[in-house]
């Protein structure tokens, strides 16, 4: 599979996911997983997520930004992973452009909940997964 | 919900689960993320898992062998995280032990091909997720 090729089949693959996996740096030393709802991307090089504030994944990234995504379609064997770095956001516009009908479940006071963040994530690094094979390419 | 409760929770998790996620120390400092075939496990210590010695995850492991496996149910927003450690097998009892009728897709030398090797994670701590709620717990 060439590049564009992975690149394409990965771009599908966001689109047809409901959640992915959030990966960050445990200050223990150990990797951390956690699913997250797949709400907004641009390409494969911006992705929005949104969490608590209060949350441990937001006090781990303030100490480590370093970050992958992954997205995975577990009846087809097929997984994208991307590496990057996450900006903690906190503004209106961020805030408003992630909120949809269900957040008021997570973020209680509404849009403007201090304790709802938006992280956004920059990713520079792909790999695609199909067919027992690997393709890696970087993200400009 | 109380540590036991979350513990037997999480174990109907992984029970359910056909996949699992599988986190480690990337060598640039990133976490990774890949999808594997969940397998075997002896309650939440002992997790084995199957992959390709040429695999970059295995090429990690032998430098850092802290990981994180991660089982989740996207419909109804269930999520299990241990962390813990991975050694790499590659005796015959192990290899034996996991092999199935479809592990020659992935390594077609059979049970004693080189490039077959087990991953025995031996987790350390847990964390599950259910209804906005983590609990966490110590492994013993």
């Amino acid at each position: 599979m060439d590049k564009q090729e992975a690149i394409n089949e990965g771009l599908k693959l966001i689109d047809q996911s409901k959640i992915c996996l959030l990966g960050t740096n445990g200050e223990d030393g150990f990797p951390n997983i956690k699913a997250m709802m797949n709400i907004k991307h641009e390409g494969m090089k911006k992705i929005w997520l949104s969490t608590n504030t209060s949350s441990k994944r937001v006090q781990q990234l303030k100490k480590d930004n370093r970050a992958s995504v992954y997205y995975v379609d577990e009846s087809n064997f097929k997984g994208l992973m991307l590496t990057g770095t996450i900006q903690i956001l906190q503004d209106l516009q961020s805030r408003q452009m992630l909120w949809d009908e269900g957040s008021e479940k997570y973020y209680p006071l509404g849009v403007e909940d201090p304790d709802y963040s938006v992280l956004y994530f920059t990713a520079h690094r792909g790999n695609y997964y199909h067919r027992l094979k690997n393709t890696t390419f970087e993200i400009e």
